[in-house]
């Protein structure tokens, strides 16, 4: 019979153990963090009807799910991102549930768009939201889960970039821009990256005239610490309400973040983050690697004013982030964060003699017991084949008994970094095994993500 | 604008919190046991070409697949086991990764089938399995890791059942039914769900002369301690090459178990065992709960000869098994083992004065340092409303502090189960604070999975 050729789709990826083991640990450092907040984790279908899906999207969004007629004839989609579904599900159980409700949701998604350089058709977002309110203290929050998160992930250099919508808007508003707002938000969020000239092109374009697309160059371009920052937009949107409010947003979340003793250098008011999106309303976030900045926002969000109007007619407004798990691997990969040589386990029990069995078994209970991962080699294969394979697998520590020893009741103990073996008694005396493994342990170090 | 009405496809469905917190902590329970014991992650995509899918698939699986055609007229299909892609992943990466190899892989599935009671169209699989050897080493770590998983689940009552299809191939050869086994293992299988007539029946109408079907009912009614059925079953088989190694690997195996201390309650050979599936060739696992032995296996698994023969030349013999999260999370439920209630985080703060965020968000800081998590309420709601919001969420534990308190630096403990307050100075110390909710929740019992 003809092989199929093992292949995976275009845009598509596997995940091996060396990949894998550093993304497990980062979802369950995110799930950790989210629950030290108080978010809960839901789950939703991975195939929704279209007609669901589709609700809000743009043509674009439509062009890029996967799509088709089932079984029974119905159209459905494979969801595009998770902010869909959980204002589907928000209005579907909001009432079951009741409000303030704080989710976190953490699961891939599909798009169908042409495959780039580090894009793929497949992904996993982290999303995390909070509904049924509209006060600064999830700002807050949002801010603080952010922060946290970063630093539990084990990044130091790093920077939560702050602005508000209610800012831009007053700042359209006195510039008579208010119909221009796609164009000039998406030319703002742009400016770092493309830099001026280019953006006042693309606003000439947009139809401003050189007065107003000066005006908005000014603001991308504003500059200063924090407070100097405010002080700045406090006066720009004098007599304006809305931006007023914006401001007063912006002056209570940073003075927040300053009493809750995150440093001054890891957020920073940018009143050219606008967020692409439509749906933001309030608050946005942006947030950049000081090591590896051109990556560009790892972890994102913003509040919004209602999550679910398509589905119902409770109001429903929120804030919400998203870490970017890909981009953030990606990040940690290329600063060298990332292990190349996946552990399988700590500890690497070889197998000598067959009738040994039930020993290596128990050597591995005991080393389990101690709080160590143990893996018993399962075949009696040549010392040297097997030793090899714990090298390449990375094992601390290797434990080997021929029978001589397993009729002594004695293991060797081989730091297979140091190369350092000792004997030591397990069969009366299991716990001289452990304390021979702790000191060993102490030895090697611990890499980030290993 | 008229609205979508919110609503997931038939046989798809939601996971509320209630719901997604057993779920979440039963995956990371399963990823523990499995990672203590040397098996590394792997994750495949959700969608593969349709031809890789389909290999091996009988008709049955090729209708119940969602499938379609994308938007590059490729044939694709998502992924309706976890089985399948880790052939097509072995094949294509073996030689990068090595034998032996043992990994895992907890992800969703999806199968168009018509939706019965508790049967879904979306579910997750939890699989580990080992490959690149033959040796009973891999036969009794899977056993091993099966007993743990239970037991790091919090079920003391369950049953693993052993069989091997070597044994049943021997009795199969010397019963002249080599041609019919499909339907003789089918049977057996259904022996105990359905009794002995029916049994008898389907066997004679799959075309065996009585004497057939009885020895097949009297294989299947065996009964006695695993000692026993281990020397009825070498009497049956002594002769045939097959059936003997398959006893050998039998008692290696009930040995290896009985010497690494698990209890004698907890293992069973039980010869009716077949598994369904065509391919294991070797030791099958079925595993009951005590307490609810209709629900089925909830743990099975077994050795197979070759797992990726349809993408490769390469040998690849292997052992595995896989956790039924949902039936067991249908089962826990079924038990009352499942709070009714979850609890969104430890420690709820009320929100009084508004002036007083920064400090709010200080207790929550020093509640979180010191290992609970806690959950700022974000409006200055009336106190009653928000301990209504407290208790519906099943919180321990709230800290209350008004204008007078945040003024002194104190704040009201309050157990919500025992309804006892106690005031506490936080500001100059800390540790105060930490130390009294130590004492407070000592006096609150922990649910399973709460």
């Amino acid at each position: 019979m003809a092989l199929i050729e093992p292949r995976t789709l275009k845009g598509f990826r596997d995940f091996l153990p060396a990949q894998m083991i550093p993304r497990e640990k980062l979802m369950e450092t995110a799930r950790t963090v989210y629950r030290r907040y108080g978010f809960v984790p839901i789950d939703t279908p991975a195939l929704e009807l279209l007609e669901v899906l589709t609700g809000k999207g743009s043509e674009e969004t439509d062009r890029q799910m996967y799509h088709f007629t089932d079984a029974g004839g119905r159209e459905v989609g494979m969801r595009f991102d998770l902010t869909v579904p959980f204002a589907r599900f928000a209005a579907q159980h909001i009432n079951e549930l009741g409000t303030p409700f704080k989710r976190y949701h953490i699961a891939p998604v599909w798009r169908g768009e042409t495959p780039q350089a580090g894009r793929f058709r497949e992904f996993v977002q982290c999303d995390f939201d909070t509904i049924g309110t509209t006060g600064v203290v999830s700002d807050i929050e949002t801010a603080l889960v952010i922060h946290e998160l970063l630093q539990a992930i084990g990044i130091d250099q790093f920077q939560i970039r702050i602005n508000n919508r209610q800012v831009l808007a007053a700042f359209l508003q006195a510039q008579g821009l208010e119909n221009s707002s796609t164009a000039v938000l998406r030319a703002l969020d742009k400016f770092e990256k493309v830099g001026g000239d280019q953006v006042k092109k693309e606003l000439e374009n947009a139809g401003l005239n050189a007065l107003q697309a000066d005006s908005v160059l000014a603001l991308a371009a504003m500059r200063g610490s924090n407070d100097e920052l405010l002080s700045q937009l406090a006066t720009m949107v004098t007599g304006n309400e809305i931006g007023e409010q914006g401001v007063q947003r912006l002056r209570d979340l940073t003075s927040a973040l300053r009493a809750a003793g995150v440093p001054e250098s890891r957020y920073r008011i940018d009143v050219s983050i606008a967020r692409g999106l439509d749906y933001y309303t309030g608050v946005v976030f942006e947030t950049t690697l000081g090591e590896l900045p051109s990556i560009g926002s790892i972890c994102s969000g913003g509040r919004y004013d209602n999550l679910a109007g398509l589905y119902t007619k409770q109001y429903l407004p929120g804030i919400g982030a998203s870490l970017g798990l890909d981009r953030l691997l990606a990040a940690l990969e290329q600063l060298g964060r990332i292990p190349k040589q996946p552990r399988s386990a700590d500890v690497f029990i070889a197998l000598f003699d067959p009738n040994g069995i039930n020993d290596y078994f128990r050597l591995a209970s005991i080393v389990r017991a101690a709080g160590w991962s143990a893996e018993v080699f399962p075949e009696s294969k040549k010392l040297a084949q097997q030793l090899k394979y714990a090298d390449q697998r990375g094992f601390r520590v290797a434990l080997i008994a021929g029978s001589d020893e397993l009729a002594k009741g004695t293991v060797q103990i081989k730091d297979l970094m140091n190369k350092i073996s000792t004997e030591v008694e397990w069969r009366e005396n299991p716990e001289q095994l452990s304390q021979a493994l702790r000191t060993m342990m102490r030895l090697s170090d611990d890499t980030l993500l290993a």
